[in-house]
């Protein structure tokens, strides 16, 4: 991963937030950005982030960038720590680079086993010296990316390496070996009121216990697995693999969290085959 | 309509789906097509059509695809029956391009006596052999999109034609010749609380009976017809023909909509003369 | 400011109105200019002013139109006026531009002792004849901004020079000389509940009386300043420089404005240093 940065980066800049679309900071976030690369192509992957929702956040950002070509840069300002002295951190891993405040952000794409290079951000380095106390977005995080993304700055001047940073737990879900059932969590709910969760058919369960999953438990509710929104029945809450690759509870025609009175952080539970 | 793709192709896709902005779908269309043609200009045409409501869908793209330039393709995805056997549609109509599922979206593009070519999308001409079963934005139309637009792929290569396809009558308004007035349906709402309708004087009416619409009625109450919001006295319900060119029902002030107490489906007349 | 237009000006058109997002009208505003200028880039700056609240349009533009090139040009469309006599006016200044009805939009941009050019727009003269009544963003402002923004139109042609214009009072606290303090307004709210007001440190309060803003006063209650959001204690309404420059009312995790009930226009009064 030490290699040049590319020779025609990808101009392509990423953007995910909590700052939702009632005022003009995404656009401020563009104007930084246009203002040090005109070139850029920005991509707003997501604003509506729960407000302060680090969890929610990183598990979106882990499901979207491998959609984007080699070269790009994704950046992720869901910041309540802004203006103490938490970190700002820079990565680069599977030819991609990620900006974001060091919260836990990173927790879907800093995982075990991929090789990532991971610079704490030096602001002074970069000529960010003029930094407010509360919209680093704009003064640090969106010039970086611009930085970055132009090539004007080579990833390895952002700042010096460092080997350690804030891990959220609730991404992944944990197998409990005495019931042989997947446990997770309701991470965020889509605009449909699905409910979707961290249970991964290709985590713990099949790890452990190589069986496929057959049903899903929220609030002693069992729901079973199918393969598309069609074959619910009218009413039926089932559970469904989504695009994702984790799976999300849905009623046909309705909202699961509506039918259920739930939200993000729900337990969840997954389990499939005989007795289980 | 059998003629050679343009050869400067617009490099316009524009996008209209029910994904709504919580989450990063809408994202990562624009990465999908961006892999595949970084130079695509992306246009998010809306993404709040209400969730499944296929008819404002056709309603909507109807009254925005003549704004932009020959050549454009244009992405609907509002798609229930995604992971069923419903098939994918790819239209050439006066020099711009449509995909869609075949649903009933096409529904206001593909009008009588407007020459257009329908094909059925085959996937594996392609190269899209690898679709999940709930995401066919991200796997299918997005890709296809690229290919169409980028020229990569000619229109007449993207699979077979077909002559039948799913169409809705809810857009259209009927001529009552017993009351000699048009009925008709709200649409949508818009943000103001205006109720959006399909009466459109161009219709049904002035070809029957060529006289101006005087008035819409809704629920029993009677809006005069004026030409702009400010005509309006203070409180008064009225109805005027829209920037669509189809009568929308508003509240100078207010919103129409919480004053009635409806929503879309809503039955709507239109009539105008002597004794109507 | 009478120089010839840049000879390679800025590509870029920011969009500011009061649309939403639930149809495709910002989408159109975006085909309207492509259809003109194909290489136009184009930012949402932001489209859910709310409906119709020129003053919070004024307060946002104002804040934002610095952090772009050079060249720019920014539209804002919150027009009430649609329709009648109101004219329309294209202003340049510090390099950019800006076209918006004259209702007041432009209160936060046409400042005194800033030097500025304002042109009434003249639609026959700029060949933009089929002005609907409903939608002059589309057919007036949009085009308008392409012409100017790609050098078709040079900015002295777009119609004659004025010298006045609505400006709107609400955007500038005042000093209270009663009581040593500034007395301003809530001009908005984020999405977290933060009430925005127009107190600005560098404005009226350091003028006449030099010294730091220590409180903000809202109903009764008395905010102290702080300067990060981690310094309030938990459930403490705190008072923030925000990175507009002007002071918000915040409640650490939590909302202002739910814990206080109130909305824009709420009073407010900032006040420093011994007996005040």
């Amino acid at each position: 991963m030490n290699s040049d940065p590319p020779q025609n980066p990808s101009p392509i800049i990423t953007l995910t937030t909590d700052f939702g679309h009632q005022d003009p900071f995404v656009g401020i976030l563009h104007g930084v950005i246009m203002a040090r690369w005109p070139t850029a192509k920005i991509v707003d992957l997501c604003h509506e982030i729960g407000p302060q929702d680090v969890l929610a956040g990183a598990f979106w950002w882990a499901a979207s960038w491998r959609w984007f070509p080699s070269g790009s840069v994704h950046v992720a300002v869901i910041d309540p720590g802004v203006g103490t002295d938490r970190r700002a951190l820079a990565v680069r891993l599977g030819g991609q680079f990620f900006l974001a405040p060091d919260n836990g952000l990173l927790s879907g794409i800093l995982v075990p086993g991929v090789p990532a290079e991971v610079r704490q951000i030096d602001p002074q380095r970069l000529g960010l010296t003029a930094l407010s106390r509360t919209f680093h977005g704009r003064d640090l995080f969106a010039p970086a990316a611009a930085l970055l993304a132009s090539g004007a700055t080579r990833f390895e001047d952002v700042g010096p390496k460092t080997d350690h940073w804030t891990s959220l737990s609730g991404l992944t879900p944990t197998f409990d070996a005495r019931t042989g059932s997947l446990r997770g969590t309701v991470i965020t709910l889509d605009r449909f009121g699905n409910l979707i969760t961290n249970l991964a058919p290709l985590t713990a369960l099949e790890r452990e216990r190589p069986c496929p999953v057959l049903w899903v438990k929220i609030r002693g509710m069992k729901a079973r697995v199918v393969g598309t929104y069609a074959e619910a029945g009218p009413g039926e809450l089932v559970a469904i693999l989504n695009s994702l690759g984790t799976y999300e509870l849905a009623l046909r025609n309705g909202s699961a969290a509506g039918l259920l009175g739930v939200g993000r952080g729900e337990p969840v539970e997954a389990g499939g085959g005989i007795g289980s």
